[in-house]
């Protein structure tokens, strides 16, 4: 097998598998194609760039084209795959108008997800943004920031910032109202950068509450600091379209027809799995719409691997299908594809769909199912309890309210999932959970786990523990 | 049966089984004897009262002796059990000058623990102090506050204040220079606490490490912090005694017969368990020199149980038996024991030895077995690696390095133990590695753990999985 490793996409799961195989298989040609000027870069610190915590844009990228060709990596920026043909294993690709055939022996699709944008009028006005990548950053931090302090290159971007948006949004006036639509990770994170900015922030969210996958007790959590920082909450509210005058967004309309003046809108309502260059080809999406995969990520079609965004993956709880757009799975099953194909075949990892956020002062973590109706598809008999417990013992300053949710089969007791949310160190107390979830212990047995405790650190019962008890007094 | 449940021990094992039995057993007499006149108080927050992070002596208390009687229990202070007689099953009491005898159906020895002193000529004197209990925190805090500061109300010990001892040491002129003996817990705590009040710290440590029990990586780090907050460590150092003028301290004696001038003298080098009372019994001590306990905290002697700092316990990770004078296995076999008692039998369950410890602003864990001599002593054929990575993602404001040891079994994998330190949040994760320890992952499946990834929390890989592959990759 003399073909190259071809790998469609240069971020988190396409640099990981190229980079491993490489280590793995120092000999091997590996093959980067990036249809842009980008690689790559974090997409999770995107908020924090426009909210202006991160300085630079390049502080967002892990490695450099440099970096990665240092690697032995041969990377191929603004080279747009437009073709697989995986019966003579060949894709074509398009650079600055032309068109080659490059021939893989394996070939990893990870071409990532893409933010979804309302199907509503207005939607492609100058200032309805999404979020989803380093263009979209840079539209919104050159829009935030003043005119008269704006320069284009403080956005730290070189050689791979597009200095066309950068200018078009940094000549512009600052936004005074934005509306977000959507109360999901982009919707929460970007309340709070807005908010830095002094900008009136309104936050339109279909469902009831925020955060759904983050369970209620969060999702209340995080509704009742973003009121007190200032942000006008429209729960349970659909937006019916963007109004314009003279091709400049003016408002939101909502309800039963409320207007509300805003100078900006960011849609964040979710992305979907870049699967359209499969179309053409035999290879199988599995039913959440992203690219089904066997344990070491290969889909139905054998060579042709995928990995990411675009890929679904196995949910630790219930053995089911899962499509969880991740950066820690991402990065895994890339590592994991690479030095299978490398020559060491490793398994790609199930998920707990474990996540953390940021609103905010408060951290929130979930992982596993939370949620009752998922849970009874996959045969459990769900029971959730929440609970809150002080982040430290009650003398020592700085003790804050954590709050636990553990959700259970009442059955067999197994934890089914949980989430946490507090203001002090309560996202990273996810990671119990997460373990105990992917080690399958039941509520009985995390209630025996022996935690730590410190009066500065964490109470004698460890609000996990206090969660468990309860819970487990139920079963 | 309807004779009570005596405990002997007012704190959190004695405290937790009265509560519990009662709760379990409404009907129950339930008498608790306590020696002092101090009862349910946190241990492990005197550092804090004596720095001052803490205000009152009562914000230590997390139940009022008003507070245990509300539950039914017959709580008496200044009690002290003399003797117990486990044919008849009757103990001797002391209050008052007085001696009674009290029959007793089970019994609860909660004696706790007591520091240890230096076997050195001048630890006897009046400014040479232990740390364990209120009363010493009482003269440390008055000790430490200027005369013309001090008010024993202050303290806020209400009536079980020792008024005598804080008149005592708040009328003398604070201590300008400190030597700490044992670079343990205490001596850690103490260094921080002893600095705040502007106190030149000198540490001396017999081993060549702080804190032996966290192991080398955690020992450095804690050392290096120690040195730039301005303590002197005199490590891999002995002290011959302490030297005094006219019945005062004046310095300390060490080496090869250096001198070194002090005002007060710390010695913090191990507690014991106060297991007098039971020489005359025939209830049987465990190799630990602490009380032997089945699965349900029962000593050899029927009906008579033991919990907390006086009794051992089974290590999660080898099945041995250990001595862990911890705050939740105390407070964890308390309640076990007053469930059983009450009716509904309960195992004490498993220690890891799970620890935090605050030093100046490193928090560090630590948990299971990290000694190779004692893994190798239960059969284990150790291996340890240290890695040091970011708390955050790299880009985000606030990370810190976190320094992750993982010990396995060569043979199997096992996770044996672990310990972390850092300055961002690195103590509350040791709970990430106590969970995979009491699930018996091993390396392998730890590092496959879904754990949560935001930047502001956690980078993508968690300094625990970067630890775990790298162990792994020595496997």
């Amino acid at each position: 097998m003399t073909d190259p490793f071809v790998v469609i996409g240069g971020d988190a799961a396409g640099l990981s598998a190229a980079s491993k195989c490489r280590r793995e298989s120092p000999a091997r040609e590996v093959v980067v194609f990036e249809q842009g000027s980008w690689v790559s870069y974090a997409h999770c610190g995107t908020p924090y760039f426009i909210k202006g915590d991160v300085e630079h844009l390049k502080d967002l990228q892990s490695l450099s084209p440099s970096d990665i060709e240092e690697r032995g990596i041969d990377l191929r920026r603004n080279h747009r795959v437009t073709a697989i043909d995986t019966e003579s294993n060949v894709i074509t690709v398009v650079n600055d108008g032309e068109s080659i055939e490059y021939p893989y022996g394996e070939l990893l699709i990870a071409t990532g997800a893409r933010a979804v944008s309302a199907p509503i009028k207005g939607a492609d006005l100058d200032t309805v943004f999404t979020l989803h990548g380093l263009p979209d950053a840079t539209a919104l931090r050159s829009f935030l920031t003043p005119p008269a302090e704006f320069d284009s290159t403080n956005l730290g971007g070189g050689t791979a910032l597009d200095v066309s948006i950068a200018k078009q949004y940094g000549a512009m006036q600052p936004p005074e109202t934005v509306a977000i639509v959507g109360g999901g990770y982009v919707g929460v994170e970007m309340a709070e950068a807005f908010s830095a900015w002094g900008c009136a922030v309104h936050l339109f969210q279909r469902p009831e509450r925020l955060l759904p996958a983050f369970g209620t007790a969060v999702g209340d959590a995080v509704a009742s600091t973003l009121n007190s920082a200032g942000v006008t909450l429209h729960l349970d509210e659909e937006v019916d379209q963007l109004s314009e005058t003279d091709g400049q967004l003016d408002s939101i309309v909502y309800g039963d027809g409320d207007t509300l003046n805003v100078d900006a809108v960011l849609i964040g309502i979710g992305i979907r799995p870049n699967v359209e260059l499969l179309t053409e080809t035999s290879v199988e999406l599995g039913a959440t719409g992203a690219v089904a995969t066997d344990e070491y990520g290969q889909t139905n079609v054998e060579n042709v691997y995928a990995a990411g965004d675009v890929a679904e993956l196995e949910h630790m709880v219930a053995g089911e299908t899962t499509w969880s757009p991740l950066g820690l799975p991402a990065n895994r099953a890339g590592r994991a594809i690479g030095a299978t194909v490398g020559g060491s075949p490793t398994q790609v990892g199930r998920v707990a769909e474990t996540a953390m956020l940021k609103a905010f002062e408060l951290g929130c973590g979930r992982t596993g199912m939370l949620d009752h109706d998922r849970a009874e598809e996959v045969g459990f008999d769900p029971i959730t309890k929440t609970i809150t417990a002080g982040s430290r013992s009650g003398y020592y300053p700085g003790a804050e309210e954590t709050t636990v949710t553990l959700t259970a089969d009442r059955k067999s007791g197994q934890l089914l999932g949980g989430s946490l949310v507090g203001a002090d160190r309560a996202a990273v107390r996810i990671n119990t959970l997460a373990t105990a979830l992917g080690a399958e212990l039941s509520v009985d047995e995390l209630e025996r786990q022996d935690l730590g405790y410190a009066p500065p650190f964490s109470p004698v019962w460890d609000p996990v523990l206090v969660a468990a008890k309860v819970l487990n007094g139920e079963l």
